[in-house]
This record gives C-alpha cells, structure tokens and sequence, in this order.
C-alpha cells in the first residue's frame, strides 16, 4: 500500500520519575504552519491603492465571515477562498492531498460565489479586490480561478439531502451566483466586527500563544452554539479531571462558541456570550483553566460532514482534545419529523476522519437533571425515570412562563440572562400580534 | 503530518541493459491479496446444510450482480456487504482506512438492503442465509450488522442529485427496504448467469493468471458499455505504442465491457459481446496483445464517484493503467437539459481520488470521424469543421434508416450486429404501436 497512517493514540505527556517539567506541547497544525493572511500595517496603503485598480467582488455578511476564517487560519493550511482541484477533494473526499502526499481534513466546500455580471466585469484578469457589504475594500483575491457553481451537487453532497429548509442553503447557496471563484487571499487588516464582542475573537495563532504562555500540556475544546448548562460545565470538568488521571498536569478548556451564521430560532451571539461570561462569574468553571472565545465560522447545520470542521479548525487553534456530543452539527430534518442526521453518525465519521487521527475525540457523556440528586448528572439509564431532559424549547417554555427551571440546572447569573432574552422576545412577538386576538 | 502517500509514477520496468528480461510485475491488489469468498467444493455441503437452518434473506438480479462482484475480489480487501462502519466512509470518503492504517479507494457503497418483515425474521441471528431470485441457497452472511438505510442521504451523497429519474436509484434503491444489513459473505459456488456468456466472465484472480501466463508487464483497463467503434479502437491502439514508447515490453489491453444493470436504453450485453468479438475477428484489434471479458458490476451512473469504483475494480484485476475519458460513467441530467455530471470532473476526481495513487490514469483522447482524411483520427481543434462527431443516437438513426455510416467509422462486421440489434429493436417497437397512426 502506497498510503500509511500511524494508529491513533493519546498523546500522554512525557513525563521524568524525579523532576516533573510542565512543558507546552501543542497539536502541529495542519501543514505546519497557522496560514496568517492578513497583511502588515506597512504594506497595507501600497495594497489598498493597488486593489483599487482591480475588478470588484462585492462580499454578503457571510463571505466576510469566511475571509475572518481564512485569514486567521482556522482552515489551514487553505490560503485562499478554494480553487476546482481543492473544492472537489472537499465534496468528493472531506479532505485534501497536499503537495508531500500529506492529507489534511477540509469537510465543507470553503468557497465564494459570483455571478454572471460579476464575472464578466473580472474579465481576464488574474486578480481581483474584495468588498465589504458597507463598500470597503476588504482583501485582494489573487491568480483567480473562476470555475462552475453547480449548487444542486454542492447541497446534495454537503448535506446529504436536497430537502428545503436548509438554513444555510436558503441564506447563502440559493441566492448566490452560478460561479465560483478561487484564488489566494490578502487581507488588507483584521476583520473587526464592532459589536462589543471583538475582544473574545482570539484568532489561532493568539490562542497557541495563550496556551503556551499557560503551559497548557493538553487543550480540550468544547464547541457550542447554546447556552452553557451545568450538564455542560459537568462534561467539561469531568473531562478536566479525566485528563489529569491520564497523566497531563496543565489542561485547560477552550470553550467555544460558534460566532458566525445561526439559524433564527438558536439564541444570538450576544446573549449566549453574556450567559458564558456569567457561567465563569458564578465559579461554575474555573477561569484559570478556561479560555472562552468566539470561533468565527457561520453554522451549515450539515452535521457529520460539518463536525469534522468544527474539529479541524481546533487542531489549528491548538487543541489535542475534543469533545463530540450526540448529534453535532445537526438539526431537525426541515420536512420530516425525524432528525436531519443519525445522533450516532457524527461520532462515528468524526471517529474515522482522513486527516484528523491526530486529535483525540472525546465522546459526550449525556448529562440530564437528576430528579433525586436535584442536580445535573450523567445520564444512568438503569434509573431513566429519575432523569428530566431539559431541551431548548422546554427551557423556552420556563422563561416564558416566568417560571424557574429545577434548581441545579443552571447557575442563576446565567439562567437570568436567559429569562431577559426570552422575555425581550415574547415582548417582541407581542408588538407584532394583531391588538385583538381571534377567538 | 501522519498521514504519507508517495507521488504517483509511472511504473516503468526496470531493464538491465545487456539482457532485457520480459518479467511479469503486476499490480498489488486493494488489502495485498484478491478476496475469494467462493467455498471449496468440499466445504459446499456441510454448509449448505448450515445455511438451511438459517433465517433467509431473499436477493433481486442485481443484489446477486453484487454477491458476485464481493465474491471474485473485485471489491478487495471487502469480504461481505458493508457494515456501517464501511458504509459510512464510503459515503463522506469514498475511500475505507484499513486497521494497518492504509487506505484503500472504495466509493460506493456496497450494500444489502432488506425490509421491516426480513429484519423481524432475522431476530438475533448473527448469521443468514441469501436466496437467489429463483429460490436457490446462494451464499451465507456472518456476524451480520443490521442498521438504517437512509436513502434519502445515500441517494445525496452518492450521486449528488436526488433528482427523480436515475436509473439505479429508480431500480434498485427506491424499492429497497429500510435496513442494511452487512456482514462477512461465504459463496457456496461460483455464480453463473447460462446466458452463453459465462465464458467472458473471468475473474481477477483468472485474470491475473492470464496476464502472467501472457508475460504482461502492463496491463491497461478500457471501460465500456456500448459498442467499439474505430475511434475507440485508435485511442487503444495508441495507447499500447505510447506504452512500447515508455519502455514496456508486453502491454496487454483488457477490453472490459461492463456487465451488470444498465439502463434501458443502453445496448444490451449480449449485442456488445457479439459487437466485440467482431471487433477482434476483424482484425481491429490485436487478440494477442487483447484480453476481451466482462466486468460483472452493475452500473449506478454516478459519474466522478463511480468512476473511481470501475477504476479501483480494475487494479484488483491487475491493471495497472486506466483509461478514462469525457464525463465517465455519466449521463444526461434526468430533468434538465443538461450533463448531469461536469464532464471534465470524473477524470480529475479519478485523478485526486485516495487509494488510487497506485494507478496510472491515462486521459482519454478525443476522437472523431475525420471527413477529409475519411476515418476515426483524433479531433484537432485546429480543423475542427473536417471532424464529424456520431453519438449513440446517431448511431441509431442510421440503422433505423438502414443507411450505413460513414467508411472507416467501424468495422463491417461489427456494424453489422448493431443494425441488426437495431433493426429487431424497431420491429419490436413496431409491433407496439397501435395499428392505425393518428394523423
């Protein structure tokens, strides 16, 4: 056989029977090296006057959350918005070969769309500049390829349906256009997004600086796009306490929420940071072994091809670690009654990834309320009846009603954050009611 | 990185300048050795015996296509239908990780389905019985794993439609049951078709026997499921003077007409059997340097993902070179005016695929009928109006019109069986029109 993969193992710190050294060790990124394409302070007037004379792509909100992921690395060794060859490997394989016959991970196609006005005006030129949505130039996009967009394929094969009401297709693959242009990125500064949350946007290579400055020797990551639960808290404490039975002497938790595009009905960005920064006031985790941060990708909702995304872009933020739940990435099928993937083939496919054998996947442990301990506990199924699920809706259902959910469910700082949100919704829902209700 | 896969070459034989020595040197099958799942004849009646007392599981035709392509070693190192595990990386990978770490290349997905009402019937047994569709004891499945047969995701993921309308999803999936069911497969003996075509079914390991037995040093696979025509008789004898050019001494052609479910209005195999035997006796190709059999898998006309199954099947044959050509395994979009496939995808999919990097791809050269030089050249774009390009369709026009096509655009006697395949193909639909046409 002309490919080898060395078995996957943990990765136990090496350690001196006398003299114990605490030594940062984190998980080589894919390619070597964290891709960083934003450009220096120094060269950014010469590039922005050299950008202006180029042909215009004009950006939605998404693509611009794509360039902040591209350009901070979270997908490399990517350097650029994907060419054909790099697209098809992502359909067709979940990953890419790369020039030394090595394999990296890349699950979900990575691209931007254009249309036909768009792509006559490029004409024939080899470079183009990137415009924000508010009319800045953002990036140059250069030794372009323009290729087909067939977007039947790309939704069938990302999502494994066609079926209608795919958040993601409905935003962003259905209104685009019916080209894809490829090339590498230049961006002309960091994408800043001014909305009180930039400082959690630790970029990569901010956050292996962190790790190491720690002297982390493992990284758990815990990705989310929920509120935090103290089943939550209790995986990622368990997990701590797991890895330093394993030998590690320095984990820390990288707890990190989704910050790109989320469906409508997930709870916004804004409020799930403030209820994380209550989690961490309340002592429910412990800030000297948590970073929390916002991951820039928006959501595809496209379950296990999307999850080994989600793991991928940690290995370049540095974590060795990371915990899988019950159906990652997924959601509701959009016109069946069913989930959209089976809850198990997440882990499963995460389990046998090309690319990813370096990372150690955690598999979650269920946490519910136990009605008798009056806490969240892991799941016992040989005392199931002890046991309430508290879902999103449910959780709706108490803050709407004003009630509070059973003690030990949430710290309170956190549920109260919750309960302003839910109630800021129910006043809006409100205002756009008929004044008379029909009978 | 851990994962390593050495740059394809060419595999040019190593000569000693002074004494050439013609040496067999083929290419290692998927997993190192051709499965061969048929029972010794010694084994056949204590097991049948066995497979009496176990739960049955009753195959249609092209269940049976498949016991038969598992059971050769064309999908080596696959021993039975796929278990989820093996279902699962064929869908998001087209390619299955070994437990040595190896990859091997394996794009469709394999499988066995059965319905509600067999799966009751199979209870807890770990091993079943399979049952032709006439009632036949055929083979046995062990340590067998039943789990959901999404179709709805392995339409997507396999054909990247679920556009109503393809022929294997219309004919095999669609009617299928809702479970898999996978498991190791013992053949209690050989399969046969008695349609007077077995002797053209040869297996890989009979066929690497011949290859050796010819002293082949390469060994070059044609795909096919319509007739030979001139143009695809150049493009292989060109080929095998490309391979003298490079070196080798012995290049063997395997003519390799697909056998399985095709769809219906494909030419049927016995037609193409008669039609390339005609081809040989002709002359047009050379029966000392061809080896002419069937390749016994049905079609799924599933383009980039398909072809690399039909490439893959070939090297456990032997093959070390692969010849592919526009939009391989493709067809119409079955609702839109259209390709359903990029016709320039397949071969650069076939190109990037993992597990194939073993395999030499040959591209296709296009050829056309050459109205100034008055045969089938290769198309020169240059000139591009002295070349007359006849597809299937016009094929057919001119048989129904009893009109000949152009000399030199194949071989009289093959011509011959099509016109008259075609000429009975008009009776037959003759008889079914209604005696009187409307105006």
């Amino acid at each position: 056989m002309s490919v080898t993969i060395k078995p996957r193992r943990m990765q136990a710190p090496v350690q001196s029977s006398s003299t114990p050294v605490i030594k940062s060790s984190l998980i080589e990124p894919d390619g070597g090296v964290v891709v960083d394409l934003v450009l220096p302070e120094s060269e950014r007037e010469a590039k922005t006057a050299e950008a202006e004379s180029m042909p215009k792509v004009r950006l939605t909100k998404i693509d611009m959350e794509w360039v902040h992921v591209i350009s901070e690395g979270w997908a490399s060794p990517l350097k650029g918005f994907m060419r054909e060859d790099e697209y098809l490997q992502s359909l067709h394989f979940n990953s890419l070969r790369m020039k030394d016959g090595s394999i990296v991970n890349m699950s979900l196609p990575i691209v931007l769309a254009i249309d036909d006005e768009t792509k006559e005006g490029i004409g024939s030129s080899s470079d183009v500049g990137l415009v924000g949505p508010d009319g800045d130039l953002i990036a140059i996009l250069r030794s372009i390829q323009i290729y087909k967009h067939n977007k039947e394929e790309r939704i069938a094969r990302t999502w494994g349906t066609s079926a209608p009401g795919l958040p993601y297709v409905e935003e962003v693959v259905t209104p685009a256009g019916n080209w894809l242009i490829g090339g590498d990125l230049e961006v002309l500064k960091p994408i800043k997004y001014n909305d009180g949350l930039d400082h959690y946007r630790i970029s990569p290579k901010q956050l292996r600086k962190e790790f190491d400055k720690r002297k982390a020797d493992a990284v758990f990551a815990f990705q989310l796009r929920n509120p935090v639960h103290n089943g939550h808290a209790l995986l990622m404490n368990d997990t701590r306490r797991r890895l330093l039975e394993m030998g590690f002497r320095n984990p820390i938790l990288l707890l990190h929420p989704l910050g790109g595009f989320t469906k409508a009905d997930d709870v916004p960005l804004n409020v799930r940071m403030e209820q994380h920064s209550k989690v961490l006031e309340d002592g429910v985790l412990d800030p000297e072994t948590t970073i929390v941060a916002i991951f820039p990708s928006p959501m595809h909702y496209a379950g296990p091809t999307e999850v080994q995304w989600h793991a991928k872009a940690r290995i370049n933020a540095g974590a060795n670690f990371y915990i899988v739940g019950r159906d990652p990435a997924g959601m509701g099928h959009p016109t069946e009654k069913r989930d959209l993937y089976d809850p198990d083939h997440g882990k499963k496919v995460l389990s046998m990834a090309p690319g990813l054998e370096k990372l150690n996947i955690l598999p979650f442990h269920v946490a519910a309320y136990d009605t008798v301990a009056k806490k969240m506990a892991f799941f016992d199924p040989s005392r199931a009846k002890d046991f309430l699920f508290i879902s999103g809706t449910k959780m709706r259902t108490y803050a709407r009603n004003g009630e509070n959910p059973p003690d030990g469910f949430m710290c309170p700082g956190g549920w109260e954050v919750l309960v302003k949100y839910y109630e800021s919704l129910e006043a809006e829902e409100a205002t756009q009611q008929p004044a008379v209700l029909s009978s």
